[in-house]
């Protein structure tokens, strides 16, 4: 059993800096990519309905450098749904290592697209986010 | 008289790449941004009202790096009012020296917001973009 | 006497996302921004010599959107100077409000390029840095 | 027989805008993530060694718009390979369809990553530049 969902891609070259490494502002964008990759992989439609999930936090610490050309990977779990707002964390992994680079948490809002207000999470989307797999 | 406009802004740490320079995807948008500093200089709202100007073309050619911490400028001009859109050329300078670090050209299309369908550029737009400042 | 520092620049187009606000990993970039025009204004070089300031840590959290054409205005003030790092604190507004759009977090740690490993912050930047502005 | 390279991924939340299609900027970075898996599926190491490849122009032509969650295909062809710099021609298609949504060119030139001057490119790389697969 797996409790968390694992996004990855390549570091690409117009993500880093002249420091040489990926630039931090990066990690925050791959954690949006890899809460949509979970949000799809448990069916939750994304900004084609009535939902959307805008963030109210986001943090991110930073250990080890993430490099050009490294496969980044980011695990993301469920750390708490509560009624209108799912709380994610992640962890930030390089290639084939065990090693975290990065750590970093975030808060999505449900609201209604329309309105922009935040809205109780609906209980299909709810059961989903729960979903223990095995 | 001056035939051109100019916009300006120090260079970011997060738009340089691990060869030390400005990353070549950033002077597209800072054409973008002289061309909605200019638009808004001539009193064309953007994206407020009913039109448009996404772009059907986009190319530059890069002759020198562009740094960290340098103040990049950006010349635009009008090269040619067509019917249904605009084609701008852009000089790129760096802080107080004339030399030319690169070049560029975009084409804008007026469209209704609402349909995404080009347009005839209306008559009041078309006078504050072929207007000649003294 | 002012214990803050401003920092402002207008939102682009090419920061929004289509939700029709700036997407939340700008703020990020902005923090940055901000942070790097306070240790020009402090006289603290950056990247030139030997000394960096890669980030542990980045925080924010949202609270009203912020869109395009807004001015976006960053305030920094120094929460804390450590013996090897700086803690950074951020509240972002938009145009002539006083109301807080964002606020923000940020704690970046004294390198040496070379080796890239933390090092006491010089007595002089330190200064710098604990300077209060009258 | 194929004589393209084809690189594709998801677009993503980040990479909209508020007229809710991907930011033309966008596909110049595409471009380059295509030209680098097209390097590294061709044996050619990217600024590991000595040699980088910066672009001294890049050019698009928008047709129709890619959106978020589409998955976005670049094709790459090496259009030429001249002494000191390659010429790429790009197709960028989206999903199951054959419909070119853009078209782009890119120049890059073959330089000593120490002193950022054009050389020559080495024999060996230039044979796998002008490999044709079948």
């Amino acid at each position: 059993m797996s409790d968390f969902f694992e996004w990855s891609r390549l570091v690409e070259f117009y993500e880093t800096d002249l420091a040489g490494i990926a630039h931090f502002s990066n990690f925050y964008r791959w954690m949006e990519s890899a809460e949509h990759a979970f949000l799809r992989e448990r069916g939750i439609a994304l900004h084609e309905g009535e939902i959307g999930w805008p963030r109210v936090n986001a943090r991110a610490d930073f250990k080890k450098p993430v490099r050009f050309g490294d496969c980044v990977r980011v695990r993301v779990s469920v750390a708490e749904v509560r009624t209108r707002s799912v709380r994610y964390s992640f962890e930030f992994l390089v290639n084939e290592s065990d090693e975290i680079h990065a750590t970093g948490e975030m808060i999505s809002v449900c609201v209604n697209l329309a309105t922009m207000k935040a809205i109780e999470i609906p209980a299909g989307i709810r059961m989903q986010l729960n979903r223990q797999d095995v």
